[in-house]
């Protein structure tokens, strides 16, 4: 089913009741581009480590848009032995929704577009009708917006306009536009006596004017009128001013209100479709699904956090269990029968001996995937067919029981092993990014780490260790690469003989993992002398307890217990 | 006429026939954004100064895509006394053309997507059949490409594969090589001995691989073969050996030469059009084009230069004869009789009395556009009604002259008053950027600098100076912003009482231009220290003469008197 703004509020009752009645769920997004720096090999090497890959992914695929996100859920009906399936393709685009929300920008690469636009993708439909969304801290805001509205409306005077010297108490008004406001108060005290008409409207004026008017009504006249702002088709802002009793200010009262909460649920729009997803504590399948899961966290949740092990926690909490179906393909018992991992390639594969192809159908209403006529990089056909994956992978570790099980069912423990472990892509020695716990750490003591001039090429280091047989090459930057010698003996002998190179440089992993992690403590220190200084200044200065605070505040940017709770009711029981 | 990839090359010599006729050209750009900083407000602030009003657009605007340009050529049938108009609309993307063309990424803005959304502005027609470009580093680096897969067919080795302290030779083959490459002549030899099959093909291997073969086949058989690479389905690279005699060699290679011809045409594609405009040396009318101007050279040129001075002096080679309705408008003798100057608004207001609508057909074979039927913010629509608005102005000019005269041709002496100054959004007291010399310098000693806490808004401002009247606040950042007093004589005053604030600081507008000049000073100081410690150091490892060359090379990134002689031809005489 394809979902777009037009359409988007009359089918969330039919996607959250898919995620709550589903025995798994499937996702895949389609992004505006890959990575903003030099190359995807750049941004891959083979010798990465999970925290290296982390931080380059964070630096150089954030900024791109997210804006198609394909969710499929499947529910298992027992007595008919077969999944049913429901698909949603959801088109994203961060329309602004009035004149203070943000105004994202985001990157597209030109060879991403290029090749979405070569599989048929609409890129009118994205721009022109893709749903709205807002992370939790846009979400915040824009609630604080209103309710600060709210309060401006009842004459609590509001914090935007308040210098920080000031306590929280009205705005002065100042002396050039006291003649101003008494004009109007005149007006009003004409509108009131006379009994024709039920409402005033004033001439348009600044927004500082509709405070201090807001303001002064606010005292002047706690009773007996209704004060709201409209916009004339000039998008010019006026004030009207109508007469109410009681009641019918109140009616007015709760009518705005609910609008309101209309408007701020319209404003969170996609997000609120991650939040149920990650509300379910569903199993959450993807294929390659690291860039997934960033671009989901970092676009409907918050920034990405700056370590890995704070994404882990994150990640946590909005995906409590994780299973990526190219870290499935790529273990035994399926590593060695399956020799292509790639989506495609392996939905093929999985519907061929010893495997058999899942049982699936649509659910009644739902359009139905072809997957002879593929559909390719349409996230919600992805998502669909990466379900299809893992049901045959999961049903194939069934055969290995006794007596062996035709179907084996999400919650079974036989999946278990394949939880929270994210596929990384091209790294050599590693294969998954572990969520649970820390990550592998490979031995590297056949790795060297070779510095050299920019004009050299892959050939020149060939030529270099051209005494050392087999090697392999991984390019870490312009100047770098990581030399990968067949035997860890030849790794001394090659520095040894380095020593007195001029134009290049040689050292052994284990020295450059050291001698980065030297200069990641040099500069925390530096930081955090800066920051010493920094406060020590201010202090002096300004001498306000809201500094600390506000450092305590940085520091615990993601309070992770109690950052989901709003919405996190039905959470717990699904872990 | 609307030009797209699928059309573009079919087109392209109507589109020089329509420059080449012209009497004036009048051009217009849809960007894909306009600032990725903060706000447009901040981009625009009352007294930016015309370079740092430059360098604002170039560090916040440049990142998006002008993807939709539109050109109206007008020429003036005499006999008839009209304008005969050739409209296009071209759609832009950086199509990448190979595995190692620019793979451009580009910034979208919201705002400016949902605005062209809003519109009805066609997406898909840019991203899956918009015409690529090329600047002209980019062309210069494919052509060398080209230049050096030919030398290396011939055998002449490549620079790319040899490392800097090597001279131009061919490369050493390896140890682990070897075999293959022996294997392979192996291959040949009984290919070459059979009369049977008339071409090998080899398998495929990887770029340094096809380097050796070609390298040795060139040594061993300069003559009798002909060898060339092919791409598979599935995008793998092999060799194909065939025999030939002499004659057929060089017919192949004339063929292959003239293919490479085309493919490099294809990919400087939409830039070839700017081109012609260039040297036409044609008047080339906007409206408020200083952006387009700025994007059209950024993005088929050169990366705009640091300066604003330099950025003139390339200005006057792409457009060595500019004019902007928006300033003309502004301007005397129109100014007075002109209340809006937008354009949709302008075009209207030049149909009225004291104006006459001008008289504009389209040619024979392209569509008109009708203005009744707005269709704004489509750029070749846009350039047309550009064109109108000139058209009406110019003639207006004639009613002065006694006689008066009903048409004024772009040649006119009366309208070079308004060449080549580029009207400055929002500026007060500086209407426009001048490209044929330097810009006003307009006393500013009515304005005060303010720097505050970032809390403070504008209602802080007013009630700061409220003892001083009537004042005018235009915000620089968060923390600072110029406010303008009625009278200059309150300047010291306020400058005076401010002396021991805590909270905020206040400057003279002549003070705070002396503090930038002086950082200026400091950083291009520190800037070249650095740079001459860098040579020190640099000279001392390596001692190359190169050095010194890439530093001239660099200073020197616009040698303007050559950088336009390919097609320059026919520029002088145009000027």
């Amino acid at each position: 089913m394809e979902v777009i703004r037009s359409n988007f509020k009359d089918n969330l009752s039919k996607v959250y009741e898919a995620i709550e009645e589903a025995d798994f769920l499937a996702i895949d997004g389609e992004f505006s581009g890959i990575s903003d720096g030099p190359s995807v090999s750049a941004l891959t090497n083979g010798f990465d480590t999970p925290e290296e890959r982390y931080q380059k992914l964070k630096k150089h695929s954030m900024d791109f848009l997210l804006f198609q996100f394909g969710l499929c859920t499947f529910k298992y009906d027992h007595t008919e032995e077969k999944y049913i399936m429901k698909s949603f393709n959801f088109y994203i685009f961060p329309k602004p929704f009035n004149r203070s929300s943000p105004d994202v920008k985001f990157v597209c690469q030109s060879s991403s577009i290029d090749f979405l636009a070569n599989q048929g993708f609409d890129f009118n439909k994205v721009f022109r009708n893709g749903i709205p969304y807002l992370n939790q801290e846009e979400e915040r805001q824009l609630r604080e917006q209103y309710d600060e509205k709210r309060s401006q409306a009842n004459g609590a005077g509001s914090l935007s306009y308040i210098s920080p010297n000031a306590t929280k108490c009205p705005v002065v008004i100042p002396e050039d536009q006291k003649k101003i406001i008494d004009k109007i108060v005149e007006q009003i005290e004409e509108f009131l006596k006379n009994e024709e008409n039920e409402s005033l409207e004033l001439e348009p004026c600044t927004g500082f004017q509709r405070k201090l008017i807001y303001q002064t009504l606010s005292w002047k006249y706690p009773k007996g009128i209704h004060v709201e702002t409209l916009e004339s088709d000039k998008k010019e802002r006026y004030i009207v001013i109508s007469k109410v009793d009681e009641e019918e200010r109140k009616r007015r009262e709760q009518q705005k209100q609910a609008k309101e909460q209309e408007e701020l649920n319209d404003a969170v729009g996609f997000s609120r479709v991650v939040h149920a997803i990650a509300n379910s504590g569903k199993l959450v399948i993807g294929h390659n699904m690291l860039l997934d899961v960033m671009h989901t966290i970092h676009q409907f949740y918050c920034p990405l956090p700056d370590d890995l092990s704070e994404f882990k926690e994150v990640t946590s909490c909005v995906f409590p269990r994780l299973l990526d179906t190219k870290l499935m393909a790529s273990t035994q018992p399926f590593k060695d029968i399956i020799n292509n991992t790639s989506l495609a390639e392996l939905e093929k594969r999985l519907k061929e001996v010893p495997f058999s192809p899942p049982k699936v159908e649509s659910a009644e209403g739902f359009p139905s995937y072809d997957t002879a006529s593929e559909q390719l990089h349409e996230a919600g056909y992805d998502a669909y067919i990466t379900g299809l994956c893992f049901i045959s992978m999961a049903n194939f570790l069934g055969s290995f029981l006794s007596p062996p099980k035709n179907h084996v069912s999400a919650r079974s423990k036989l999946i278990e092993p394949f939880f929270n472990k994210l596929f990384l892509m091209r790294v050599m020695d590693i294969p998954y990014l572990n969520l649970q716990g820390p990550d592998l750490q490979p031995k590297r003591d056949h790795v060297l780490h070779v510095t050299f001039p920019k004009e050299w090429k892959t050939s020149d280091l060939y030529q270099l260790f051209s005494a050392f047989g087999n090697i392999q090459v991984s390019w870490i930057d312009d100047t770098s690469a990581f030399v990968s010698l067949s035997q860890p003996e030849q790794v001394q002998i090659a520095v040894n003989t380095s020593r007195y190179a001029e134009s290049y440089r040689i050292q052994t992993y284990a020295e450059y993992v050291e001698k980065k992690h030297e200069e990641k403590r040099a500069k925390r220190k530096c930081t955090e002398d800066s920051w010493k200084e920094m406060e020590r200044k201010r202090l002096k200065t300004q001498g306000s307890p809201y500094i600390s605070q506000s450092r305590y505040y940085c520091i615990n940017r993601f309070p992770l217990s109690t950052i989901f709770l709003p919405w996190n009711s039905s959470w717990q029981a699904g872990v």
